[in-house]
């Protein structure tokens, strides 16, 4: 098969990492005899420099133009970087934000599972995480808090800010079903979480999840609090399969349960529309203090390739091939700084990308 | 000393707990030669059965007479008492935010550290939580999602709910003056947290808490995104002296911290206007599941009532009775179930009660 893939590499250590994810997509290309076509585009603090935008209308059709997207990481130091004297519509996180809407990017899946040879890192007790945990959380990533309405006005002299939480009914049926979908494909759980004791779009969270849910008889439903599942995630994460969840509480819990397994640096994402089309990227961020140097994890955005070949291209037998490469390297002892640990061999950013391509 | 306190039961095992709190507050009134004054008022679930509605205007205008109140906890089983399928403006937790907005307590202090005897509760690993944490969350709980104009309504045919997130400076301002007076009086750091990169609220917020700092040259104030905060509470939760946020973050945050923290049924809160008045209540919920069977943990309560004394009454010498008498308690061994460990004394709701009051 031919795909496009639009290639943002960013800020920070984004450029080095996502290097080595398409060191391993090439790698996946020659063995199974697919070509990949990539073609770059620029987006956050790089795009302030070179365009004076965090994302430019071109740069968004050529993403729109490709079979998916794969990102490395925007952003820099938010107290000494100058992309953070700008208006806030002009700094780096403006141009991810933008790239989600005007893709549609409403379904943000962000796995989070305990590594076997990672455990160590894992902050929670041994006795907690016996036998593991394994974890899909399912963002809304298109509406809420983060596009609705927002003003700052002077009100009888004072100072005042509002944003605006809105969801209709139908942006939580698509993400609703997107849950369901997923979790046939797995534990065959979901558990919905909102704040329903409270917020009206909460309510109505609950209501139509629930009529989504009698199209799967055979997935079990569970609504949760927020707050309550803030607890749970550090309780008892076995309990989880597919959390569910609305864009602000979604980034809230996906980032905690990413703690939660100890391996942030091990962990991909993918953020999808209603079509096959996707944008791809690890779940941390751009790292700018050890960026250019060598030392990142590459495997968070190797990863998200291969979520990249499984969602978007169904090509499930390759997304294997590069999991199972991770596997092998890992259990081979071979570890970058972040996730080292005593008897390992620490290895760079570069030698960690050569290691999986040349194991898939 | 005189003084008037209000006294919520509550549902659940609220009635149980705040028993064994007033029979704290009266060993302490002995002891030093105060005399407390009790008025019981209904809340919650109790105050639907017994006048339809969470929470009466008469109800109110007693509590505002008093020089405290002391709740124990509200609410019901979600999935299964009747009391859920009311209207959202007259479920038992409608009673909570209509005692809080009228009462203007707009301060929440919630303090999740480790307890030494309970260290084996903490769902942390060892190595991290070496030598304790103690933070002070100070929520703001009278503003945001919490407050603001919401509805439910029909938009081209869809469904469509809205919240609205509002905060201005004033609201900002006197919150932000509660959690540096706060940490004046503990380790001089303030850890302000915001979703500023997303939400005008948030910006504002954070210019605010920036002004306000100024005022403090001693004291430390860090910015944290929310999404960050969840995920160091779990890494680090040492770093944290004061955590000063809006009201659905605080929400989220001091859950997580207190399940961080492992010993929920140990943590107690308070919830303050501008004047020495406040509302003293558990951390935990009414746990209906163990209602009425003397097994409920009393310490959270009896520490509320402690806070009462220090913040409400000026009672310091009073209110280290009661902190040292709870620790001798555990210091001897004696366990609720919640709590229980290999080796220690389990004792039920009362008993509790009576082992701390007798310490006083
Ligand atoms: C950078 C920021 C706007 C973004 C978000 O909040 O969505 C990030 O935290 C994420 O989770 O992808
Ligand atoms: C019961 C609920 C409305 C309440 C809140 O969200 O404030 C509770 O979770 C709390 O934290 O006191």
């Amino acid at each position: 098969m031919n795909k496009k893939i639009t290639v943002i590499k960013g800020d920070g250590i984004g450029p080095e990492i996502v290097t080595e994810a398409i060191k391993v997509l090439d790698a996946v290309a020659e063995k199974f005899g697919h070509s990949f076509e990539y073609t770059d585009i620029l987006m956050g603090g790089c795009s302030i420099d070179a365009c004076g935008v965090p994302l430019t209308d071109e740069a968004v059709a050529t993403a729109k133009a490709a079979d998916a997207v794969l990102l490395g990481a925007i952003g820099g130091n938010t107290s000494t970087s100058p992309w953070y004297k700008l208006a806030p519509n002009l700094r780096p996180e403006a141009g991810l934000l933008k790239i989600r809407k005007e893709l549609g990017l409403f379904a943000n899946l962000r796995p989070a599972n305990l590594y076997d040879e990672l455990k160590f890192a894992c902050p929670l007790r041994s006795d907690i995480i016996e036998g593991g945990f394994d974890m899909m959380i399912m963002r809304e990533l298109t509406g809420g808090l983060y596009f609705g309405a927002r003003k700052t006005e002077v009100v009888d002299g004072v100072e005042t800010a509002v944003d605006t939480l809105s969801y209709n009914e139908d942006e939580i049926r698509r993400i609703a079903i997107k849950g369901f979908d997923i979790a046939m494909k797995r534990r065959k759980k979901v558990t919905s979480v909102d704040k329903a004791n409270v917020l009206d779009s909460s309510r109505l969270w609950r209501k139509v999840v629930n009529e989504v849910a009698k199209d799967y008889p055979e997935v079990e439903l569970e609504h949760m609090l927020v707050d309550n599942c803030a607890m749970q995630l550090v309780r008892d994460p076995k309990q989880f399969d597919v959390i569910l969840t609305e864009n602000m509480f979604g980034d809230i819990l996906s980032d905690e349960a990413a703690m939660v397994s100890g391996s942030l640096g091990m962990l991909a994402s993918a953020s999808l529309n209603d079509t096959k089309f996707g944008l791809y990227e690890p779940s941390h961020g751009s790292a700018p203090d050890i960026a250019g140097q060598d030392k990142a994890n590459p495997l968070a955005t190797i990863l998200s390739a291969s979520m990249m070949l499984r969602y978007s291209f169904d090509m499930d037998k390759e997304a294997d091939a590069i999991d199972n490469a991770v596997k092998q390297v890992l259990a081979e002892g071979y570890r970058t700084g972040d996730i080292m640990s005593e008897g390992m061999k620490q290895v760079g950013c570069k030698e960690m990308g050569s290691l999986v391509a040349e194991r898939v």
